[in-house]
């Protein structure tokens, strides 16, 4: 194999780092898988036949470091070159877990990117400090639900939004599953939505926010949200696992946009489940969001309708508030299932940074949307020890 | 619960159908989850709340089938509204496997879209017939290979794929790896390939296509789709993984693009691996993308370096060449570490409607890429018993 090129191979030397636990049977075949890692994930091709030294050299990644891990199988660190993931965040996902998503027994537990990188990122446009300067909430957790059910008129869900705002819900949001059907179109549901929570917020003094779902197909995502912001809504409801990751970001980066976003997880969420495969918690909830520009993430807390154990709860707080560059930390959203009566549990779980979603609870026991949000409300302010 | 809708709900009553393999202990387990999954991918909502009844039967999944599942589990066959899935893709992908991707223990085995539904979708633009066509290659399975090693420039790259075409290679893509690199920039690649291609072309009166890869930032991802239709790409290449199933039937459903499209399942692919949970094979490779317009599906070979079963491939197959409305057929493009050695066994398995991938094999051996591809060409176009 001579491959003469014309323009030979000179990158800065820079790498970002990926962090994998690797199932294989001793330290010799971990290593062998850590090396077709290298390959995989960039080359994609025989490290015999690869055409020169500098591409040998530059572009393979390189395994920096290997070490049993706590939960089993190995832990090994990855260095690729910064070049490789060319500036956008598609290719970095690529670089990190394209291909390697086709094996079992390899699973993404982490990544770190160097400063050159995250500088050119912008990330969440609000995070924790500048969600809570717009709703000029401070010291308690923000409360959060969403109107639904699905095959509710606009008009209905409004009436909905309007009672959850009086009751002092802080971001009330559609359920993921609205979009754009016959019994509530896109168009009439944000109008009806922002005005009744726009004349709530009017009676209470408060800056309750309507987020809209703009989960949408490719060519109207942008139009959506801005007719939602034209509406009048406070934030945007967002799925990236249904319309991309990045597709996220170009609304985050949006300045003429300009409003908070809360990332929903359908359909991804299967990626995190089975510990051997996929992405960890920290990587799928917290550091792609972020990377990605939500400023609060949606997941389903332990011991609700899904399956998430407290340790991997506690990994997506890390992953939506460690270190990351100058990214802003992001809230991250308890939920599934969650109940009034575990509003104490999530306070002392989550802290005062959190978004405590609560759905069809908030419509139980006979006291009244308006009553039970302030329930809600009084729950979650309440110091606890 | 009494919430008043001024706007009744008045469906058409038309549903379409998912199956689903769960896990549970006994039929009624079985029969517990299969109607909490008509609740969460519908309502999201405690069935005892549901406002009314309008809701409760016209909206809520309801349960057709229940069944033990060969493969353990239980099959259980639900019936959603076609109008819950709103007209969009991102949508009906929520309605079908939404929320319930956060649960252990539930697969989307498959799914069946009325007449109704499918007159809406375009779905491969071209298929195996159109994409024959095309090449005017009928009666043996297509050749396709990729361009890489990443590092090269684009100058490099396109040496290589003069050569690969010369040697008779039907569809010339990029490696998934290759987008906006310093290394080899876009546009400067994309003019050199399609430029050598049709060089070649020209020497040997064949039509082989270049398909660049056109998966990217979302603003960027039409943009590049025309540049590539501008600078002569006979094709495109998407991976609805990083970038967006929808965006992948954005680019096919263009009518002023009208090119064909390989997809690739970088970051997807683990979703179909744990049996138990995510996606089969058929809806991951074949109805997913023949629904997003895909007109060649790659997917890893059993017996490569990724990890599935034989009935998975042939799962796949089923999944791409099935009944499905109006919607074509579309080639399955096994790959994966596939050498010339395997083709016959390739040819025996997937017979003649079926693109052939062999990347780094190719450039394997003394004789020189072109022979390299003619070999293939050779192998590819022989008889099997």
């Amino acid at each position: 194999m001579s491959i003469k090129d014309p323009k030979p191979l000179d990158l800065s030397g820079e790498r970002l780092a990926a962090t994998y636990r690797i199932q294989a049977d001793d330290e010799a075949a971990a290593l062998g898988r850590a090396h077709t890692i290298c390959l995989e994930q960039t080359v994609e091709f025989p490290a015999a036949l690869i055409p020169n030294d500098a591409i040998r050299q530059q572009i393979v990644g390189t395994v920096a470091h290997l070490a049993t891990a706590d939960q089993g199988g190995w832990e090994v660190v990855i260095r690729y070159p910064v070049e490789a993931a060319g500036g956008e965040l598609t290719q970095l996902i690529n670089l990190l877990f394209g291909n390697i998503s086709l094996q079992p027994g390899v699973r993404l537990l982490d990544f770190s990117l160097p400063e050159s990188v995250l500088a050119e990122v912008r990330g969440p446009r609000f995070g924790v400090d500048g969600l809570r300067d717009l709703l000029d909430v401070h010291g308690r957790p923000l409360l959060c639900t969403a109107l639904k059910p699905m095959g509710l008129s606009a008009p209905a869900l409004a009436d909905l939004a309007y009672e959850l705002a009086l009751g002092g819900i802080d971001l009330i949001k559609d359920d993921h599953g609205l979009a754009n059907q016959p019994f509530s179109p896109f168009q009439e549901r944000i109008e009806h939505c922002a005005e009744a929570v726009r004349r709530a917020n009017q009676a209470t003094g408060r800056r309750s926010l309507y987020l809209p779902n703009v989960t949408a197909s490719a060519m109207d995502i942008l139009e959506r949200a801005v007719a939602a912001r034209d509406a009048g809504a406070g934030g945007l409801l967002f799925c990236p696992g249904l319309a991309g990751l990045d597709a996220m970001r170009m609304l985050a980066d949006d300045d003429d946009l300009g409003l908070p976003i809360l990332s929903h997880p359908a359909f991804l969420g299967g990626l995190a489940v089975d510990a051997r495969t996929g992405l960890s918690h920290r990587v799928l909830y917290g550091r792609l969001n972020r990377l990605a520009g939500a400023d609060a993430a949606i997941f389903p807390h332990f011991g609700g309708r899904f399956a998430y154990s407290e340790a991997e709860c506690r990994d997506i707080v890390d992953g939506c508030s460690d270190a990351m560059g100058q990214l802003a930390p992001i809230f991250p959203v308890p939920a599934g299932g969650m109940t009034l009566e575990r509003v104490p549990e999530l306070r002392r779980f989550y802290g005062a940074d959190s978004v405590l979603l609560i759905g069809g609870d908030l419509h139980a026991g006979d006291g009244g949307l308006v009553a039970r949000a302030g329930r809600f409300r009084e729950l979650a302010g309440q110091a606890v020890g």
